[in-house]
């Protein structure tokens, strides 16, 4: 998700301590403490603004949410919009997909999402690519069985390097579409990226593996 | 590829016998005496009108290509087409794809080919579509290594479907691109169909995998 830097970030998203995790370290192997039950925990990796984490909460009560974010002026504009809904089964982080595994036990996190994530079209970026080898390995530790990974995208290329990815894995592909918002799935919950690359009649990509 | 009813065609197409092969069970572990050299041998399934393995053949003479059509009066089309060229190194089969192990022997292809297979979009049919596992089998049995298939289409759900067989069944993308004609690929040979669709703007779909 690009946007201008937002002036004195640091200092201004410190406010959000309500709903921005700071420490999250401490709550490695207990996260249900701060949700303060056991429900599944499910981690969206690479938010963005968190339009489509914030939907899934108020969707879905019993489950708890984890938005996770690198860019500190992208996840203060989610923070205000989170902290609106007063909800609780939904919490911010602010941090590297790569490092997930100070953060999270292992089977800690019951599914991910990854959603319009960058696509970092140079090769010699290919191991920042959120579905690289490197990080799907911090995803499958984190995961519980049946450790379920959800991506879209509406970009080919990444689309195609991730299928690829993922084969070379040897991960199992549960779902494919290649054109996911005419393949009769119902009630999607869209990114603010796929209500504007929907409405221009762009295809979306969608696959869902199982990290085995 | 839908074509009306040849009349008489079980008896024109006999004529035929220079370009197609109608004891094909007869070459089985010998299909080099037939083209009278050693040269690799590479196998269209469900070849149509046959434009493609026709261009194939012509451009790469050191290749041996036979072009299998399960329909009758479209490979009389192919034979007409085929006669024309005089080449020394293509045959037609006028075969179910499902019983290629009974015309060829373990490893005696070296490529296979499907281009525009058939949806068979009904579930109840999907043991027909030429990406199913069934025939897949026969595929890799009768291919040498690295046992490589080559499947391009323009149907979505066809090639979301074999994307998913071929990850089932455990087979290495080599190669994938969902907007073939817009990938880099240099002197696409093309199909009748493939013509067609790419003029009306439709988006072809590629993938190379090793059946391993």
């Amino acid at each position: 998700m690009r946007l201008r830097r937002v002036k004195n970030v640091e200092e201004k998203i410190l406010e959000y301590n309500d709903v921005i995790v700071f420490n999250p370290e401490n709550y490695k192997g207990k996260w249900n403490t701060l949700f303060n039950n056991s429900n599944p925990i499910y981690l969206e990796v690479g938010m963005g603004k968190g339009k489509f984490i914030r939907e899934n909460a108020l969707k879905n009560p019993n489950i708890n949410y984890i938005g996770c974010e690198l860019s500190t002026s992208v996840i203060y504009k989610a923070a205000i919009e989170t902290r609106k809904l007063g909800l609780k089964n939904l919490y911010l982080l602010n941090y590297d997909a790569f490092k997930l595994n100070d953060v999270f036990c292992d089977g800690e996190i019951d599914k991910i999402f990854l959603t319009f994530s960058d696509p970092w079209p140079k090769s010699r970026h290919e191991k920042r690519r959120l579905t690289s080898s490197n990080v799907l390995d911090v995803y499958k530790s984190i995961l519980k069985e049946p450790k379920v990974l959800e991506f879209k995208t509406d970009n080919r290329k990444l689309f195609e390097y991730s299928i690829m990815e993922f084969n070379k894995l040897g991960y199992e592909i549960l779902e494919l579409s290649l054109d996911y918002h005419n393949s009769g799935y119902e009630n999607i919950i869209t990114t603010e990226y796929e209500d504007k690359f929907v409405a221009l009649g762009n295809c979306i990509y969608f696959i869902k593996v199982r990290l085995k």
